[in-house]
């Protein structure tokens, strides 16, 4: 960290921040510029309870942190990439490794043809793994809040009938052994992503979690998200771009695909990017799939539902099958001029 | 709802959305203009699984809500103003009515020395009810996560030596009951606006909820939040703005007082303002208190410290007992101005 | 400046970066901390090309600026408050002095009667200023754009009858000679708060300057806006927030008062607001009006029309005569509240 | 138009909304819900002032408008894509066709030898235009503001020894027949997406425009400018993405590379991505201009400087020649893999 004096601070101000520096059981380091003299503060500043603790302090502008705030899910401290394996037997998969992991099906669990609808129809255009929600997030209670546990149960009898793994989300503490139980991948949704309790609770699973970004998260942030999962015993953790809130209301939201890279620059851990929530238009979904493959996503979630129009959520980004299948091939291409395959 | 034909849709286009409407128990409504035709859907649409839906079918270019989603928390069904009363027998408050109720209290609880100084100062002062977080949702899993249970007791005890009634955070759903044993409101922070089982478990309770706006959320979310606690059967809401995630970095987040205006003509709910979130910073907070009563706003949140500079959260923000009490006189002004008082 | 190396940085390359710092003619300052070295950069960092540079050399991870980028905007430089005298002889009014300064007229001059009407009734209320627009920067090429040099006789006129003081917008480098010998202020739009060859032109006018915040500018550019006019010889500018672009659309614009005691801080120059396209609407300019006086602004510009129905633009955002009639005693009353008067 | 009453307007409030749409020329159709009113406003409204001019009514909640207010730069009155040719001779380029256009260059153009080398070495590796900047906007009135006219002969001697067409930046209506001398193509930086009069003489022009996408411009808005320079009688006009102001402070900009998609689908015009300034970091560069070619962009503005650490502007975001080179190739494969070439 470094603490900022102000133009004109006095020798007694700056003499306090030192030993305020020094109490706080840092060692400053007192550089003298010509308008301003700025102290570095040398140690462990994660430990610090506020980033601007010192700004209090008489004579102080500013304190601007210089290390990262979190440890386990920063490459610094683990530089080789970290693969994640989902599933059990022959229909597991790594996200994170040279395949690109396509994640499909439909926004929320209606019923068990739907799933196994679409989990075929999924499979056999070339999906790895099987996605769906039991338990739904809704801005109005007057909505379609999922099947729950039913839905559970749903979902794996579409992992039976395909060998997709399956991944779904889990919105309390409470359900995530019984979610643990029937899926392969717990899913934090963007709400969520600063839940700290869920976040805990799903560290202490066994099973490997998605997390994805907030509607207003950070990058840091949603790393911070991350290093609670690490920190609480699940070193199994994968980050998910699915657009972040802007003034443009053009689409639902604005897809961060710069995040793709800049997490792999900042994390080991892999990213999957979710197009169809990203945008919230059917008709983008494909361009912004092909892109996100190409600025280095290790997987994709995509929003497949047999009859969009009477979806009970998300309809209007979900694709039908039959565009799903359009659609793989064409990814398919992109991965391999990008050295990558679906 | 509307929906908006694209220019150029055939006639079998406008005559399936025309079924699809009613397929839906809708009435349609047919308008046709020089560029475009419109199609009316009458009948209540906050039924509708989703505000898109409509958006899939061939020929439409989008569909546009007209009702607002939310009905319960809605002036238009509740035209008189809701006044909520908070904690029991003399020192009980009413937050919606004449008084500008100031909440004054440290950040985090983290002694009992801490919260009787901090309490009794803030009562000198006149605030009326007094604030503190037993429960901290923290970035950082190395940030104090606060005192729990033990720090519901400590302001308890700052009630019993004061009279103030405590409003406090409560993060899960399991802890809602024991946050209702000890504390007079029940606060919904900002990261748990959209936490829909913590809304619900809030809307069984039988104390007052006070629902802080989310970081990146709008009016009408904020309003779908207090919907689901209306919807569960608790009718004393109190909402709160405390800052917006924004571009601009000056200051902490960006305290959008105009949403105090625009809840009091939406909604019939008391409307507080946290400066001390809504700034970060404590030389803002005395012109942003004094603004936010200006605007309307039915109380204030304001973190108040006794030694900021060694606070385990939120110091640089917080305001020592002195500051509190010279703030308090010049409220008043300002609310005597606009023909209320503190 | 500083310079934060990377974790695992070599020793060339620390050697690499001093080197680099000296040969840019500064003096560095090592720091090597537990995890980073620091490298703090002293000499007036306000010369360097751009803020990143040092980025770009093998080993560094980022470049952080400790000085502001402004000096002759800054209090730092300038303790004492600046007070811009607009007009001349006694209805010359001083904005940043005791009183707050009210700019009452139409978004659009369109006649002769209309400004008149307006002008009078806001004397009469109590206007310290007269604004209005002959030059109109228009979303849509079919929108009225301004009567141009007609407009600004109109406002001429307008003064002449009223002797209120007349600030009016200036679009292009070749219209300044024109308004500046028709008007008493300049003013800068939102969209063009960085044309820096406008801002320039400005710079050499002997009218004071009104700079609005652009949609998303910072404070900070908004600062290096108001420091090219400074630098091109104008002292007297006059700085206003209008409202800010965000996720949030419940209002036009997010009217961020937090600005004004945030640019009291760094700047000395005077401060007003814009409640009227800060909000977009009528019915929110009165309790915004009240909360940037108790908020400290220095002024405020309001848009009244003698018939909003009828205005050719900004209609739903302007006040009646009548209105502003009744807003201006409840603005007295905030003002006496907080020290001062309009 | 669709005008919304409120809940309860009356019989009188409706018939008195009904009229005054009368009276602006335009035919009411009426719809009667259950709990709401909407009136159907058919005709023209872009020839309205004002989108919310009805708003004042009274009993009128809202209006919505229903046609885009653009309709030279719409899709719907010019179904078939724009190709644009730039340039003159054997070296002119179609943008909009299937070629990837890449256009590369230094920033700001600083020497002679800096524009040749870096020409040189950008045709060599496949570029297809020149890009450069003699005009200069910059933040700080202390940073180099560009070698202006000289910078234009620069690179026109840069076109001269390699045959690329040269686009360069013109910020001021009066450089508007000097840049069309020198240049093939004029661009119109971000900050002046909303500046008019420059939108208008560069509409007179009879070379080419590219349009920036404003910090905080919307998509619409950034059609509404084309409209203008179309209006004004230029039919070539490009469009560029070049990332937008959110509250993500990792890259410089978001790049919203879904503007490519949504720009496609609401208009006819060419659509180009810059990924230099779209993240402002050299290392996000290469994959940020893969995902855009595979996002479907007509071309891509790259910042290639032989120097970058001595760059007198966006060094942090420039390649160097070699890094350029590397580029290419895998721009490359990914446009084949699209079914388009570089």
């Amino acid at each position: 960290m470094i603490v900022v004096m102000k133009k004109g601070a006095s020798e007694q101000d700056i003499q306090g921040a030192i030993a305020s520096i020094q109490e706080q059981g840092f060692r400053p380091n007192l550089s003298r510029g010509e308008e301003r003299t700025i102290i570095g503060v040398i140690g462990d500043d994660r430990k610090v309870a506020d980033a601007g603790m010192f700004e209090t302090l008489p004579g102080v502008a500013e304190c601007v942190r210089v290390l990262k705030p979190y440890k386990l899910a920063s490459r610094d401290f683990h530089p080789q990439d970290t693969v994640v394996k989902v599933g059990q037997g022959p229909g597991a998969v790594e996200v994170g490794a040279r395949r690109v992991v396509v994640m499909a099906g439909p926004c929320a669990v209606e019923s068990l043809e739907q799933v196994k609808a679409v989990a075929e129809a999924a499979k056999k255009a070339g999906a790895a793994m099987l996605r769906g929600g039991a338990f739904k997030p809704r801005t109005s209670p007057y909505s379609f809040q999922g099947l729950g546990e039913e839905g559970l149960k749903i979902l794996a009898k579409g992992r039976e009938a395909t060998g997709l793994p399956v991944v779904t989300e889990v919105m309390t503490t409470e359900a995530v052994p019984l979610v643990e139980a029937w899926a392969d991948c717990l899913q934090i949704g963007a709400r969520n992503m600063q839940n700290y309790n869920l976040l805990q609770a799903c560290g202490k699973a066994r099973k490997p979690v998605m997390l994805k970004r907030g509607l207003s998260g950070t990058i840091e942030e949603l790393l911070m998200g991350a290093e609670y999962i690490l920190d609480s015993g699940n070193p199994n953790v994968i980050l998910c771009e699915r657009g972040i809130r802007t003034y443009e209301k053009a689409t639902r939201n604005t897809l961060d695909l710069s995040a793709v890279p800049v997490l792999k620059e900042l994390s080991h851990l892999p990213v999957v990017v979710d197009p169809s929530h990203g945008t919230g238009k059917r008709s983008l979904v494909e361009p912004m799939a092909l892109a996100a493959v190409a600025a280095g996503a290790d997987g994709l979630l995509i929003e497949v539902h047999p009859d969009p129009q009477r979806a009970l959520s998300d309809g209007p980004q979900s694709l039908t099958p039959a565009m799903f299948a359009e659609l793989m091939p064409r990814l398919q291409a992109v991965a391999r001029a990008v050295g990558r395959w679906v």
